[in-house]
């Protein structure tokens, strides 16, 4: 075993076009299977594992006291052995340790599942992302923001990036963290609603996949103080149903765009891919409590929202009545949305705004914003709020905004309701909550 | 003159397909042009101009009442007429107010240079940015994220979203904006740095594109507070210029995305894009000054850094030379590179980092980065910090982390330095500096 710098090198993946030849490879020492005459060293790489198999006693002495997870160099002879995994193995390797672990794991990372309770699993989140379960996640994360961005961009939309800094909050109401800015207090943006409506005025079309933040101090397994969304805003929309499209077109991109970038990703981490449908069944908001109250027995009448309870009988509802993994909800309550919230003027204590429920849990919201510049005064007039604390926003309205509407996916939430997973933290790269800040 | 909603609509780029038809069109009130027998209302959408004749008084009138950048729908008749812009113009109109402007405009939109002193211009961003010049602007900004991703989703790179508040600053000595997290000091994420470097030992190649925040009390037309960074980082390289030849890559890619997503932009915003070469030259730190010295009389020896003005020298020597706008500056000194860089074995003062210059203006920062556990503790020591306030990242280091480098490309001085633009916030949507939190 000496140290020296690495050849080229082949993918684990590629030892196929390769047998009969001596390749170079790299990655980590998965792991070491030390049998009684043989032994195997499984490397891995960011495509996938390869064995090699060793025979030489001194040189499985040396790999013995290599700790997993040490970066190695293998050279080695390729072999068809229908024995081995993927029919394919590595002989007479030459081992090369690059960067040597220097310890023992806090957990395995070869087994199926990571034995680790959740904040052990966060503590060392450098290691517990390596594991193949949490690859395949973060995997489907990317190709989902990619298939976000590629469905909008071939309608139109533009891609923006706007400030995380922000002089006033989006939305009375709920907590921003406040920044010291230079001796001021300024905060951290809630969502980009703001800046993507102005940007109506300019693209018509556009989207953003960025971070956005939230002070609530909740400690629940379905929040998180720091989140990425995914959010478009279009103009000339004729009702709100042009966004409901849009966004149905959405989701079914980023499931494509998981089946076609990552395929094994979603076979790996257990995820069952939704079928999309071209039209997602649509509810009003009052049609969902009297299907619930008609379920379930509970009285709902006047209630301004639903409760997660909620949302999954309606999740299961639709499973039942649509075969579907999705459901709108259209029309909530205007006392419960923004003050940018568009009514419906048919039932304008109804709001032309919707959410997005997937399999029982609510991933999009969304719907229409008004677009009058005087409406605008009115609703802040009407919430008691100061229209010249957000003079930079209406300036759009003040000189002419068609009528817009978007919404705002939660990614690490449809990564986690994907894998089925209870806590959102389990899809969140770096989570951050009311009690953590590392790593 | 009715306010309906509108019917189905085409882009103002259509009207060749529908000469002798009638159409609708939708968007905002670019222009009224009142000659002595006839009007010409110029409608601009988010695709373009179309010249709309009005011959009726009455209408007339009527349109002169609207002040620009009121949002109409327009129908009318699509006539060839050669002495129209592009030959087309739409006759019998009928228009319908949508959203009209409450006002006069403090800047006129129409003309091919907006008249407006910076700071008058930054304080409507939302009027502004309806400007032709800046929409090419930013929709070339649009283009480079879409060309840096594409480039390195090819290459095998993954993309990662990482949390902006952190509980440690990412580089020692630069000034971090600090948060109030639930009671507790947070910072601002200077860059991603720690976190691609932890996501390099679990995908190898990791990019970002996302918000910076540096608390730098500068006052300069090249710095921002806040700025979109797109960073890559990439394991089991063999040399740093592994990591140069990737970004070679990428920036060719976000030349050539420009050129293929929005042709028309860089003609109207009178941009030359960069022809990219294949090689980009490449001169060591101290070979660059003794250049500078030879050139200008200047005594370089000792200096760490290069100042602006030298850069400025390079980029004019790079363009005789060598016909490049861009040149590489290879070998910074150590002293004046964060912790986690690597220095050159062959000459330890001197740095496996670089410089990517465009133009005469810095606008990438990249290198080889430490990969053993051991470096990074002494480096740490050599610097007098505290391991135990990284834990979190050097957990990585701990656990078998390959060579590996990366870069960050700064997406505002991108489109400056195309632009030729002096001061950045005029390539940056809604800009922060010192004295600017609004828009």
């Amino acid at each position: 075993m000496v140290t020296t710098s690495p050849v080229k090198r082949i993918w684990t993946t590629e030892l196929a076009e390769h047998i009969g030849e001596h390749v170079y490879m790299a990655g980590w020492l998965h792991r070491l299977r030390q049998l009684s005459n043989v032994s195997f060293l499984i490397l891995r790489d960011a495509k996938g594992l390869a064995q090699i198999v060793v025979d030489d006693p001194g040189l499985v002495d040396e790999l013995s006291k290599l700790h997993n997870e040490s970066v190695i160099q293998v050279e080695g002879l390729v072999v068809a052995e229908a024995q081995a995994p993927g029919g394919l193995e590595v002989h007479n390797p030459r081992v090369v340790a690059l960067s040597p672990a220097s310890g023992p794991l806090p957990f395995d990372l070869f087994r199926p599942q990571l034995h680790a309770q959740l904040p052990t699993m966060l503590d060392h989140a450098a290691l517990s992302l390596r594991h193949g379960r949490q690859r395949a996640l973060f995997r489907m994360a990317a190709a989902s923001m990619s298939g976000f961005r590629s469905t909008l961009t071939s309608q139109g939309f533009v891609e923006i990036q706007t400030p995380k800094i922000v002089a006033a909050a989006t939305e009375s109401g709920a907590s921003v963290f406040s920044v010291d800015y230079f001796g001021k207090t300024a905060y951290l943006a809630q969502s980009p609603q703001f800046y993507k409506q102005i940007m109506v005025g300019v693209f018509e079309r556009v989207f953003e996949v960025g971070p956005v933040f939230r002070a609530e101090p909740h400690d629940t397994s379905r929040h998180l103080n720091e989140y990425v969304s995914m959010d478009a805003e279009m103009g000339f929309i004729t009702a709100p149903a042009d966004v409901m499209k849009v966004l149905t077109d959405v989701i079914g991109g980023m499931a494509a765009s998981i089946r076609r970038e990552t395929p094994e990703a979603a076979t790996l981490s257990g995820v069952v891919l939704p079928d999309v449908p071209q039209e997602i069944p649509v509810i009003h908001f009052t049609e969902a409590q009297a299907l619930i109250a008609k379920g379930t027995g509970e009285d709902m009448s006047g209630e301004p929202d639903l409760a997660p309870a909620h949302e999954k009988w309606l999740g299961e509802w639709a499973r039942r009545e649509y075969n579907s993994d999705f459901l709108f909800v259209f029309g909530y309550p205007m006392v419960k949305r923004p003050f940018y919230t568009h009514p419906d003027p048919a039932r304008p204590d109804f709001s032309n705004s919707f959410d997005l429920i997937f399999r029982g849990l609510e991933l999009v919201t969304g719907g229409q914003r008004l677009h009058l510049y005087e409406d605008y005064l009115s609703a802040l007039h009407k919430r008691d709020l100061d229209p010249q604390a957000i003079a930079g926003y209406l300036e759009a309205f003040k000189y002419g905004m068609p009528p817009h509407g978007g919404f705002a996916i939660g990614l690490e939430r449809w990564i986690a309701r994907l894998a089925g997973v209870d806590n959102i933290r389990e899809t969140t790269l770096f989570p951050r909550d009311m009690h953590r800040l590392i790593p």
